[in-house]
């Protein structure tokens, strides 16, 4: 990704764009000298301050103490002062400014020509990566250069905490804005060239360190020296330029955190990581990177062509959620990773449906580190499940650490959709991989703790149907609503695999008192469960009665009363046909095996009409569908958006960190979509089908142990087993076995010619155009 | 109702039942020398203070600020000093206690004798009333006594203002708007005993004035002086008691508010009220007041032979309804009166629905008045109605002065039977006086402003029928559900009410723009109106699908797990069959028109069992349908139930203030319950059954301008006109005409022998056993 020029408009949402983290550590792309800025950020996954959640009524069970995750301290800057004047694009002139985050080599470098206001013309290059390989460790390589003139050159180096941060937005998805979170504990310096910082957050007690060290170039007399307070940890290089002659400082920075360990071991820990880090060197950390990222890019590989703008961000978003999730090791995922402070840093369900799908075929023990994550948080969601009344676990709805921090329950505790989510991404991971230990060790007890819950949240009714009446689905501008029909068919594969599960690992069932009598009944709701179905229109309604209900007047809605919810109450949202997103068009995704293909395409035309996107979580699963029931063209426009949500700015919001899940959702796109795979029951199947601006598609996907690349041109469908032993897949509908060395071809699948289905005025996805 | 000893432990409980008001002025039955207190008292029916109401995730339309009632300047202060010591019932030794409110005289009386730790022993006896006729005054009558020994006594009388109240928020935000709300304006004294002070409340800015002035009638040499300052006036009589002796002193006070009269105006305004009640004087005031009583006990008599306590009870419970509606001129009826700050002193829909029933065949300008309140509000109900996107008006669910102040809005907002509440409050008052005018002025303008709401927030489905989804009944123990049949009933009645009033009066309809085509919307509509029916059951469902959830496990809920909202999530409390206020069983009340009697028979049986009555308002609409359907004992269980929730303190909250509704539900339990009174379509009808324990009941209304006594005992019932033309009513279907000096006999109903209904487990109500 490349950026030729320097707009100030947008500067929060190149922020967000050109974020580095490794899941453990995120980095804005905030410039090197600290302003302007559009949101400070330096993010470690898991830290977090609370802040009290006000209710002007409150109820039983409802979340007093919200987590928070802020900005700690920040090692990102390098301050410049060239002659007796700051560098800061503001004042001067820049003369040109590129900045290019390379998703290969895992950097971002940026390079300025700048004219100070005096006429003082440098040229400044810098490099900074969040380390892949040293989880705590991100580094930048600074370097300034004097052009015409002789200059005298000071470059600071900090560490700063308790940065001032702009003032919050209503918008309620915005992060609440505390003012000085972190209390100092420690701070020092060793030699001229190494400082450190300690700090707790005021109210959670967290406790955060960060050290960096530097190597410094330049011309003879060049002089350094450290210095500390509680809050701004400072190495100064001073020095005098000719023209021509560079000042290279390259600054390591080391980041940790715990809820235990001591001040002094954490202090340890960090100076531990900067040492490490030293010692590997600015080129052994490049190569570091890049190694890991080649071996991320065999495993992951996504072509397009004939739209190389989507491949590029394909590849773009498929680089975030690495950065997401690659080393996160026992945290969440959360929806903006660590790029922004959006949604107060929490996970959701999109992390196990959104994101989760597109790491288990890309790189499988990311994910399984997340689900371990979710089992780490059992205790929690046990005990939120017995305050809330029911048996078994009931996971939050957005979290930090895990307890529930959903300040309003009919769009957070009643989703409990979440808790089938996360079932239904442990069933896909065990099935992808074959990994029967993590199913044993982690996977069993996420699939029967969260079978409990749906065991006592329903009920058989009066005909001996299985109901779960009351909750919320994924489209949230319908609430508390009688079988959702998402809910209960995911609900349905959690019990099943909660009971499969059970039965293979007994030793661990009876550790938790799972019983052939609960396993019994678990089957027995499940194949009682009830769909509701509206015979007279053919088609599913989303929930009960939904299809009862007054149409939205999309005629009378302005463009400008778009995302509605900022517009209307949600008791007229709740209660009209109008979605968000995509809800029962999910169901027909991850349930698909559930329905037929006649109702896909009726339900999904139905749906088409009623959605209007006012999520970032819906075009993939449109796209996805479309393409299935053989809107290809259509499924091509939902690529468009679901890929370029953030590059674009499509929702408005990307200052506040980029869209993980939406990321995630353009590699769904592109490989459930356009390349029409599914995972329904372990079985893998495609159907490829191309839109007519592209040639090829090409992807790569790990699966039980091997490497598959599936490649689609006009002409031919071709599935090239790369590793592994041989491998059974289906091409739709007809069954293949492909081994290494032999690949197999089909011939391409025909695309229909079918009538585009209608959407809400105005909410219709802009047609894809290639650029060329 | 007379109380003979001193219980600290239920201060505040007797501080809300000794309350006296008049509708603009309350004054909780505070001890006149301030300490102890439970919670101290002094409020102005309009007068309050704005805060914020917080949200831990904010949404379109939930209001930000809201109104709250606050203790105003108290004047009720009458400090004792005793030689060197403070009386103060918590030190020396109480003789003696007795206090009584006599609700015929409209004051309570105090007499204590007690005795100093140094042993001086003393007599006070105070009375005190809030004038009826002189709406801004109160006045006190003081009397001290010295029993054994010479005393030196020293009385100061106050007017106190921002008095340390006890913690009414645990949101500190909250706490330190209320906690000195008022900013003095002006204080001063005029002579040695008149003094005056004036405030505003920082944030509303409303104004309150108050003044006082006194009679000091002592031994010679009484001495009497006057101070002030910002937030204290005091007038201080000192002298020498010989035993035997007396000094005696009559307080006058004088309140006032407005948010438009200047500081000047609003002063002189009190003082003048408290030269007016000076001249009147206490005999004077005292002889108003019982004046005024009798000519409301002449139309309201209550008579219940054989079961003196509930006599006694209903006769309280009218005094209190009394009190909080005789001269509320032009402001809400709060839900507490003016007894207590128990719901921040908002009104909601009770004051149409149970309170407005009670006055209009009592007090039928009160009711007018309080309509007259809902009408003064249109312009901001229109406004909130825009700004919920709805054309017409959409009146809050709790306010003090016409905002929506509820800060949960599936509770609050989504209830918007509150506004059909309000159209069969005007109906029912316009078809009991036959008040045309009013219609015209008042009532038109309501009908036809909801009837629009109504049509708006409804719509024909795929069959024609007119359905209202996505709204809150009364049980609020369910939530945003499809149909509910109190609410599509209510507004059936409300949508052809406003049909009728708009034909009636053209020039009025026109002025509001309503077409011909309007109307026939508006009848079409409630034509149409979708009553949901379970034919299984054979009974009618709450809303669409209420029986078809699951029952509430009432068997594993323990006694103290209630109210059940204090012990469970909403989430389980709303998605299954559990009933915390009759809602189905309202509607077999109020619109009895609907349903035959075998459905009010399989209805009320099928509600019985769900119904736990966790809230005040629903043991009296259980009474009447009891009745009704014949389970005549049962309806005389509830009465007891609904007469004594202020006495025993059945909610366990009336220190916050009693519950008005449920006082004027005491009322209907008897009239419409026991009475079978009903005016369906403005018909006048009765079906009076006694329970055994009752030889004879009577009760007096006023309808169409007469005056009509029923009277039933065990062998007949007798309906007497005491005033006015000839009256058609209906006794147990057959029509009568009753005229004055010819009562109408008929023999008493039979009193079938039914089996009792259940109810869940634990709250079945008391069987009632009179007191003998």
């Amino acid at each position: 990704m490349r950026e030729t020029s320097l707009d100030l408009d947008v500067l929060a949402q190149s922020e967000s764009v050109f974020a580095l983290a490794n899941g453990h550590l995120g980095l804005r792309g905030n410039l090197d000298e600290g302003e302007p800025y559009g949101v400070p950020g330096t993010y470690l996954n898991g830290f977090y301050e609370l802040r009290p959640l006000p209710y002007a009524e409150g109820g039983y069970g409802y979340p007093e103490s919200g987590q928070t995750m802020i900005n700690v301290t920040n090692g990102k800057l390098l301050r410049l002062l060239v002659d007796d004047e700051p560098f800061d694009v503001r004042y001067g002139r820049l003369e040109s400014h590129e900045r290019v985050l390379d998703v290969r080599a895992g950097t971002l470098t940026r390079d300025v020509h700048w004219v100070s206001p005096a006429g003082q013309a440098v040229r400044i290059r810098t490099v900074r990566l969040v380390s892949f390989t040293q989880r705590a460790v991100a580094a930048i390589s600074y370097e300034v250069e004097a052009i015409d003139d002789r200059a005298r050159v000071v470059v600071q180096s900090e560490l700063v905490a308790n940065e001032p941060l702009p003032p919050a937005s209503t918008d309620p998805r915005v992060a609440a804005v505390l003012a000085s979170p972190l209390v100092g504990e420690d701070f020092g310096t060793r030699g001229d060239t190494a400082v450190r910082l300690a700090h707790h957050a005021a109210a959670s007690g967290l406790r955060v360190a960060a050290a960096m060290d530097h190597v410094v170039e330049g011309p003879p007399l060049t002089a350094v020296t450290a210095d500390a307070s509680p809050d701004v940890g400072r190495v100064t290089a001073t020095t005098l330029l000719e023209p021509g002659q560079r000042l290279r400082i390259v600054k390591f920075m080391g980041y940790g955190w715990s809820s235990l360990r001591s001040r002094q071991a954490l202090v340890d820990q960090v100076v531990a990581a900067v040492s490490a880090a030293h010692q590997t060197g600015w080129d052994g950390l490049l190569a570091e990177q890049r190694e890991y990222l080649d071996a991320f890019w065999e495993r992951a590989s996504v072509e397009v062509d004939g739209d190389p703008e989507i491949e590029q961000a394909v590849r773009f978003a498929l680089f975030h959620v690495l950065q997401a999730g690659a080393r996160a090791e026992g945290r969440a995922l959360p929806a903006k990773g660590l790029t922004g402070s959006g949604y107060d840093g929490h996970a959701f369900w999109d992390t196990e449906t959104f994101v989760l799908p597109a790491l288990t075929y890309t790189f499988p023990t990311a994910a399984a580190d997340a689900l371990r994550w979710r089992h780490s948080t059992l205790p929690v969601a046990r005990q939120r499940a017995e305050t809330l009344g029911f048996q078994g676990a009931a996971f939050p709805w957005r979290t930090i650490a895990g307890e529930e921090c959903s300040g309003y329950w009919p769009a957070g505790t009643a989703a409990f959709h979440v808790n089938a989510d996360i079932a239904d991404a442990v069933v896909r991971y065990v099935d992808a991989t074959g990994d029967r230990e993590f199913e044993r060790a982690v996977g069993h007890d996420l699939l029967v703790e969260t079978a409990r819950l749906w065991w006592c949240i329903g009920h058989h009714d009066r005909k001996g149907a299985f109901r779960i009446p009351g909750v919320t689905g994924p489209d949230e501008y319908s609430a508390l609503a009688d079988d959702n029909v998402y809910t209960n068919l995911m609900a349905q594969l959690n019990l099943r695999a909660a009971a499969d599960a059970a039965e293979r690992h007994p030793a661990e069932a009876s550790a938790l008192g799972v019983s052939a009598e609960e396993i019994g009944a678990w089957r027995r709701a499940a194949d009682a469960m009830y769909v509701p179905y509206d015979r007279e229109l053919g088609v599913h309604p989303q929930s009960l009665g939904f299809t009862e209900h007054e149409l939205w007047d999309f005629a009378s809605t302005r463009p400008d009363q778009y995302p509605l919810f900022l517009h209307f109450p949600y008791f007229d949202i709740y209660r009209k046909q109008v979605v968000k997103q995509a809800d029962l068009v999910l169901a027909l995704h991850l349930r698909g095996d559930a329905f037929t293909p006649e109702q896909k395409a009726r339900d999904f035309a139905y749906y088409e009409a009623l959605t209007v996107r006012d999520s970032s979580l819906s075009a993939c699963t449109q796209a996805v569908v479309a393409a299935e029931v053989g809107h290809v063209e259509l499924a091509y426009d939902y690529l468009g958006e679901a890929a370029l949500m953030d590059l674009h700015d499509l929702e408005h919001n990307v200052a506040d960190g980029v869209h993980i899940a939406s990321l995630a959702g353009a590699w769904i796109a592109i490989v459930a979509g356009l390349g029409g795979m599914r995972d329904h029951g372990g079985e893998l199947s495609f159907a490829p089908r191309l839109p007519a601006a592209l040639t090829r598609l090409a992807f790569r996907i790990t699966f039980q142990r091997r490497l598959l690349e599936v490649a689609a041109d006009r002409e031919q469908v071709t599935y090239r087993l790369l590793e592994g032993e041989p491998l059974r897949i289906v091409h739709d509908g007809e069954p293949l076995l492909v081994t290494t060395g032999a690949p197999v071809t089909r011939p391409a699948l025909p695309v229909p010619d079918l009538p585009r289905p209608a959407q809400p005025p105005g909410r219709e996805p802009a047609r894809r155009v290639p650029r060329t």
